[in-house]
């Protein structure tokens, strides 16, 4: 997306994103040079900054006060950053989205503390709100997303898990750091206790909805405009929904089942897993489920009186069903 | 150490110290079973607890309100654990007090997420205390302490570093945590500015006099006591105070540095290394060190007025000193 594109997007908040960036910038601002280094190489790739959006917009549903909306929003970018960095030591991975990894620049052991660092910062920034209820929000969603991971993890090359247990997974892996966006933002905004409530509700099926999409890109997605190989998900044995609807609904002789057994040919079975899944109805499947997220998004702001705010919610949720990266 | 001994240290508040267990002992309660494995062993092994013990004892200065300060100690007794848990995966440790590290037991990956979750639970945790400001001490400690294990590991096998650089990086790795407990308590116990100005300063005199003994005990300990070979931090690269006083007072032909630049013979030069430093005069020189920051951390609450429990912080910092494990 170019800058002219994601100003469309967030509209009311879209200028006052800069201080997020300013904010996240002067994170990198320490006096170890090797830290330094290492932020430097973490913080660079810049992404959608989509959760400090839901942020700002949510906060500007209630009195819209950027002394305590921009340090939620930087500090849930660097957590979110941060778990990334993590995840890539978890999986080995070398790049994303065309960049190396930190893993790869530097080394696994520097960069587990790089991570614990960028982690140890997002939660002092979050005292910057001032709400010790938003600083405990944001530690509850952290132990969500890292109970998400682990299971993720644990659970890999395991055939036997169902949609539910999926769902599960990744309203922790993934939605429990938009809901706490959302409802954050309307905490520091002082919002009604219907509206934090809605807001909470937003966030996470937004997030649920957000994953999905996610997943449903690593089967049919452009390589060159993802920066990753299709098929990631399934060559480190996560089976995301597509890949389930598809076990659940072809127990036999699956090609799915016989990529996570196999242990020659792998690469042949993966492209064989892939493309059955593909040309399969479970991709339409899950995008139906996306979508039915976000209808109840879309319905938890329902009542809101309408606004540029409220629009600018509804179009960002419809983007997320769009999105091609 | 026996709990008889543990009771004596740790006087008028040592009966509470068992809060500080069951809370330690509720965050293994998850739903996950994985986690729950990993918690299970991670929280198995019990240290002494001084770190919660200080906590205690600094509330005890002030309004000794347990419902805050067991909460503060416990989390800073798993954000200890936590730390050593990602210090083994990145130093690539197989045992820790002779049991097997998390990273032994599970992977390296596991490890990873099971220690951020410890993290993010500390944090949690700690917000329980309702103090924002606490709070945020907690965070910025867990900065300190980070950026001071970053240090160690950019700066292994780097003979041109010196103690002052030393003193930096143990500041970071271990006093800010200790400081955090004693000033933190002090906090919550309503104390004067003057009480948590003198037990900040005693807590991080008392953990740079913790980390010096410790450093020390690696080239003169007991292995079957300390549950770790002699050396174990040479070996990796990390040059400690008595080396660092070697190498400063012996410039020429010297056998840390012939250690660390050995490509061939690495034990017999280890043990080349480690007996001439502990035949030097620079192990008495580094306790002396250790007592110089024992008699600080003393003279900063010698103003307050006699009572248990400052005989009981007086004796403790005593103990420091004389510990063999």
């Amino acid at each position: 997306m170019t800058a002219v594109q994601v100003a469309e997007l967030y509209g009311p908040v879209a200028e006052d994103m800069v201080l997020v960036e300013d904010l996240l910038e002067s994170t990198k601002n320490v006096d170890l040079p090797p830290l330094k280094r290492m932020l430097d190489h973490a913080l660079e790739a810049r992404g959608k900054r989509l959760r400090p959006a839901l942020v700002l917009l949510a906060g500007h549903l209630g009195d819209y006060n950027l002394n305590k909306l921009v340090p939620l929003g930087a500090a849930i970018e660097l957590l979110h950053t941060a778990s990334l960095v993590h995840d890539d030591v978890v999986d080995g991975a070398t790049s994303r989205r065309g960049r190396p990894t930190a893993n790869a620049v530097f080394d696994n052991a520097l960069t587990v503390l790089l991570g614990d660092y960028m982690f140890a910062n997002a939660a002092e920034m979050v005292t910057r709100t001032g709400s010790l209820a938003v600083t405990r929000l944001f530690a509850l969603a952290l132990m969500k997303m890292t109970s998400g991971e682990l299971d993720q993890d644990a659970a890999a090359f395991d055939a036997g898990k169902d949609v539910q247990h999926y769902l599960w997974r990744i309203g922790g892996k993934t939605a429990a750091l938009f809901a706490n966006a959302t409802e954050g933002g309307a905490m520091l905004g002082n919002c009604d206790e219907r509206v934090i409530e809605a807001m909470r509700t937003y966030g996470y099926s937004f997030g649920m909805a957000f994953q999905i999409v996610d997943d449903v890109l690593d089967f049919i997605g452009d390589e060159t405009v993802m920066g990753k190989p299709v098929g990631s998900d399934l060559l480190e044995g996560t089976i995301t929904l597509p890949g389930l609807l598809f076990l659940e609904r072809y127990p036999k002789d699956n090609p799915i089942r016989r990529f996570i057994l196999a242990r020659r040919d792998r690469e042949s079975r993966l492209r064989e897993a892939i493309e059955a899944v593909r040309n399969s109805e479970c991709i339409d499947a899950s995008m139906e489920m996306a979508r039915d997220y976000i209808r109840r998004a879309q319905e938890a702001i329902a009542f809101l009186p309408e606004s540029e705010t409220k629009r600018c919610l509804i179009d960002l949720s419809e983007y997320v069903l769009s999105r091609n990266s």
